[in-house]
């Protein structure tokens, strides 16, 4: 079976090729050592956060579940391994069973993060973990970049919806990642439809600029697309002149004329004089969308404008400056053997370049001050202290190679709302910034736990 | 059927559904007011390259091919529109019957752009055309974005090669496509097993920091390397102390190693300082590749240092700083009716704002100095001035719905290598500029073509 059978621009037949040529290699390498079934723990962190953020959020988890469980090595994979003479025939054996069987545990989905925060930690055979490493972090690289720029916006929107209408701007697919992103980030709803379809999200849109133009005249345009879509819809008011536009609109449908779109001009000008005019022609609960290269800057700019909703495009796919999460997925821990009695060792690269990680399996936890705000990201190796013990961050996903992690979306979004009420009133300035609380290391011991 | 059948990370069914749902809220407007079958010709193109860049190059159109072949709506995303109430009855109708039949010219795969460059022209019933609006757009914003970073690097980088290694910084398949953008934009190899897969483009890779921690001393993991992938491996030496690294790797595998990683530090000492060591230990072959967040600007600043090769990652994938090309998808003329016989009449937005666009089907050329260097790009409505006949820079892709501009993915690569070498010698300047040539408008007539 075959990608190319749905039409899809992409021909890719399971996850497991979603990996890097080196990830296969050092298997092969491990397991001609006898290396590749040592114990293994592996984790995701970030350095740091985007320049000047004060947080960021985790998204992408659930869509990590799926990919986890779809890593297979099936014929077709493995005939392309062969003759790419990627891999040896006794790798290629070994991969034919591949069926991840180790545990992950995570931050949950909409949860924030911080420097150093644990954000997965995936544990099982080095073998079966080292494969995991490219769609782990390309799906919370991309997601979670996402996901933060959409928080941002929802923050700076108040209680303003926002619509995601970003797809025109990024992969096809990436987009439906990025909908989803954002819908855990704080959006409302979507222009995509194939995000509408895969994850349920809402889908909203009516008309562009070509159909006013396809019509002999903007009434005439505006006529068609009320008798269609009824006296609620939205119509856009920005093809040729607003003001005759918005007298037209009003015209056509009535005062109960459901929104008017403007996509160009100085926004904050136009949404009042348009306000304005719908006031004194009697429609005073037509609502006004903006949209037009909106960013988080442009949405707060906008809050004491007569603006009813925000669609947002570019700069939401694109992350908003940080299209990508820059984590990375590093062995912390390993045994000398597959036994899991054997002792884990604290591993990590010491070179200097300032790409040190800590070594040793990690837990991590948020130490709340007197009023219940977040004052800490607490990150240790060894036993958790007691006064942090129901405060810990991550959440079993995958046990024993089963998914036991799954959620709704909704649940995301809403623990996004919760997590980010949580922190310091400064987390959601706008402006650059050191994260909105600092990371604390404890109890590292070296050798042991 | 279904993609969760495929084990892929989405569940997609159709390239019907990158849709914006405003295409299908025209469509079914129009439908209802007569207009939909209205002959109408859309137009890609960009108003402005990114912030100081001297060309731009249109990647992606392949997959725009794929895609516009693949764009039905079989029972499943009917079923979906039917259950959303996105379209009425009579427009799933008519969307049960689709299939693009009209006509696509545009820039051929590898070539190069400017502002106002029609990269893409659409012709067909407004109802056929406005419908591939987004993913159109999707795949030539991204794809012409990374293309675009792509050969920037592969001028920087001269003659020594470029492998992509970014899958880990980007959706999974915005992945799988950026290192076909890589390729078309000059890079020799991609990291990615997907991108291999789906597009033969060759494949590299050895190991990262986790299989030297993976072992109890970095001699082991070398030689336990070296043992499986032969002497002309790459050794990563960065882990612990790289003079020591680089030592031990010359020991284990001899002077035959076939080269070196560095993934940490500066990178322009260290690679001078580890080929005075290879030197002095008689590896005078083995090569030094590099990789740390380069980008155009570090590849060029090593130009004089010892590397042999570069691997880039984020840079690449998120486009140097510019993720989308920002080209948009715009109606500029139409017929009163669907007879091919009735004229054309050019539209074009005229509101305020910064975002008109010029009316009318258009036709480019590029023409030359008297040595043969491009000096500018000519784009015009109506005919065609003789002395630019054969510097016309559209080509058919589909005619009357069939497909017929696929050609090789090297086709396309070959193609770009020539355009930017006919450009004048400042459009690989890295620093910011113009665009190289001037885009010229001429013979803009309203109202007759």
């Amino acid at each position: 079976m075959n990608t190319a059978d749905l039409g899809l621009p992409v021909d890719v037949p399971s996850t497991a090729l979603f990996t890097d040529h080196y990830e296969l290699t050092m298997l092969q390498a491990a397991l001609k050592a006898g290396t590749a079934e040592r114990r293994s723990v592996f984790e995701v962190f970030t350095r740091r956060l985007p320049n000047g953020r004060r947080y960021g959020v985790v998204a992408g988890t659930g869509r990590v579940l799926d990919a986890v469980e779809n890593f297979r090595f099936d014929a077709g994979v493995l005939g392309f391994l062969r003759e790419r003479r990627i891999v040896d025939e006794a790798t290629l054996e070994w991969l034919s069973g591949y069926r991840f069987s180790g545990d992950i545990w995570g931050y949950p989905e909409g949860e924030v993060y911080f420097p150093g925060s644990p954000i997965l930690r995936v544990e099982g055979s080095f073998a079966e973990c080292v494969l995991l490493e490219t769609v782990i972090l390309s799906i919370l690289n991309h997601d979670s970049a996402i996901a933060a720029a959409a928080s941002r916006m929802a923050s700076a929107a108040g209680d303003r919806p926002l619509i995601e209408m970003g797809a025109r701007r990024t992969h096809e697919l990436s987009a439906v990642a990025a909908s989803r992103a954002a819908y855990v980030g704080g959006f409302a709803s979507t222009s995509d439809l194939a995000a509408g379809f895969r994850y349920n999200i809402p889908t909203v849109g009516t008309s562009a600029h070509a159909f006013t133009l396809l019509h002999d005249s903007e009434r005439d345009a505006f006529r068609a697309q009320v008798e269609s879509m009824g006296r609620g819809t939205t119509l856009l008011v920005d093809t040729y002149d607003v003001a005759e536009a918005v007298r037209t609109a009003v015209e056509v449908a009535g005062p109960e004329l459901g929104a008017v779109r403007i996509d160009s001009g100085d926004l904050l000008l136009v949404a009042h004089r348009v306000r304005q005019q719908l006031d004194a022609l009697g429609a005073h609960r037509t609502r006004i969308l903006v949209t037009s290269d909106l960013d988080e800057y442009a949405i707060a700019s906008l809050a004491a404008a007569p603006v009813d909703a925000y669609g947002v495009g570019t700069q939401l796919v694109t992350g908003s400056g940080h299209p990508t999460a820059s984590m990375v997925y590093k062995l912390v821990a390993r045994a000398e053997s597959a036994d899991p009695k054997a002792p884990l060792r604290p591993v990590a690269k010491k070179s200097s370049g300032g790409k040190t990680s800590i070594g040793g399996r990690k837990w991590a936890a948020r130490r709340l001050d007197a009023d219940g705000v977040a004052e800490a990201e607490v990150v240790g190796t060894g036993p958790v202290p007691a006064e942090l013990a129901d405060r810990q961050l991550l959440v079993e996903l995958v046990k024993g190679g089963e998914i036991v992690g799954r959620e709704p979306l909704d649940a995301a979004r809403d623990r996004h709302l919760a997590a980010r009420a949580g922190l310091p009133l400064s987390a959601t300035q706008l402006s650059r910034g050191e994260p909105v609380i600092p990371t604390e290391y404890v109890h590292l011991r070296s050798g042991s736990q």
